[in-house]
Order: structure tokens, then C-alpha cells, then sequence
């Protein structure tokens, strides 16, 4: 691994210790400022554009039953000079999958778009039992 | 939109249009082929890399019972010298949301990662009505 894919690793690491503290102002430091930014929510439409991100980011980090969530298994592909992270949510230990979009903006990753969604029931059992995804592309 | 934006359009229609029409060759010469590649098929764990992507499409792309698709509503959010586009996606009528991250490779944007998810079922009837989104972040 080299600076830049850990740099990469550590925003994404930082937003899901915002997510999983329920911390609203570091998350939203953490997206984009000047980037155009996006998220889909498992199961939901895409929401387009600052004020609907971070509102929905708002809901989910203040409601009193906010899901517990731990990160897995990232992988950093450098993408020009954005960068994807491919990685596993566990929220309520369900697993999910999710890739993150991160640019530069003053020197620091920030993200521009989050998607996660539901992996098939008849696949859970593998993917929260350990050492799942070898099958899928060598991912550990 | 601008020259770089209608671009990267251009090569997200020739994605589903190679999906739509089980077109191997095309749907391969689309994926990049030096910068690493990932796809998140509908419920299913990440694949990484060239020979889990490609075979997956090939094995979607010759199934005899392969769905029909369609694109719609694309949005592009250009991310350094990468690009996002977020799209809607009917699969035998079925909404999804996609994610489609390209990068350029030899002058002509190529595919880098797709994530497609479907959308909760009591949201389903709105997006498959016409002018859904509205309410999500303006995207029509």
C-alpha cells in the first residue's frame, strides 16, 4: 500500500468513526465542500446535492435507534486523482456493501458519494462468518 | 453540461446499450484496462478485479434468461479526472440505482466500477411513475 491509498484509508476509516459515534459535525466535514456530492442509502434513491446528503446524514445520526455499524475488508482503487473504496458495512451486523468516492479538496480526502446495499440472504452467512469474499475476487 | 460531461454520458449509454444488446466484446472494451476494476452486482458481495468482473458480465451477457434494461435519468459528477454517474436502471422494469465511476484510458472514458442496488419496495411505485426524485435532490 502506498501514502496516497492510506491517506484514502484513513478518511474512509474517519467516516465510519463518525458514523458509528453518531457525530454530525465530523461527518459533515468529512463530504465535500466544493465537489458535487451524492449518496445512495441502502434500498433508497440517490439523493443529489449537499443539502438532501447531509440532511439524510442528520436523520440517521440523531434518531435515538440508529443502527450500530463496523467497517471491513476496505480496498483502495486510485481512480486519476479521486479514489473508490470498496469495503463492507456490518449495521446491525447485516452485512452491506459499499463503495465510497473521494477527491482532494484543501489537501484533505473528502468524500462525494456513498452507496451501500443489502447483500442476498442466501450469501450473509458467508460474509459474516469471516473470511468471506476470497470467492469473489480475493478480497479478505 | 459541458464537452467533458456529454462524454462521459456518451460512454454510460454505450454500457447499457452493450448490457441491453448482450453485446461481450462491447461490454469488455468498455471496462478499463489498466486502472483496477470492481462491480457490485444487485445483492451480491463486490467483485474485484478484471477476471471476476468479466466473467460475471459474460455470464449475465449469455444467460438465455438475462433481463432486459433499461437507463434512465443519468447525472454526472465529475471528480478530478475521474467521473461519477448516478442512473436509474429498469431491470425486466425493475428499479435500481447505479453508480458507474469511469476514468480515461488512451483518450476515451472506460468503466471502473459499477454498483447497482435495488430500491425498497414502497418507494418503488414512485420511481417507476415518471418524474420520480423530485423529492431525492431535483434529479428527473
Amino acid at each position: 500500500m502506498n501514502d496516497l491509498e492510506a491517506e484514502v484509508l484513513a478518511a474512509n476509516a474517519a467516516f465510519y468513526r463518525a458514523f458509528a459515534t453518531r457525530d454530525v459535525a465530523a461527518m459533515e466535514a468529512l463530504w465535500a465542500s466544493e465537489a458535487p456530492i451524492a449518496c445512495t442509502h441502502p434500498a433508497w434513491p440517490v439523493l443529489v446535492g449537499r443539502r438532501d446528503v447531509l440532511r439524510s446524514w442528520r436523520g440517521i445520526l440523531e434518531n435515538p435507534d440508529a443502527p450500530s455499524v463496523e467497517q471491513r475488508g476496505a480496498v483502495v482503487h486510485l481512480a486519476g486523482d479521486a479514489a473508490i473504496v470498496l469495503c463492507r458495512e456490518l449495521v446491525n451486523d447485516t452485512p452491506l456493501e459499499a463503495t465510497n468516492v473521494f477527491v482532494r479538496e484543501d489537501g484533505a480526502w473528502r468524500i462525494v458519494h456513498h452507496h451501500a446495499s443489502a447483500v442476498a440472504p442466501n450469501v450473509r452467512e458467508r460474509l459474516t462468518g469471516g473470511d468471506a469474499f476470497s470467492e469473489f475476487g480475493g478480497r479478505n
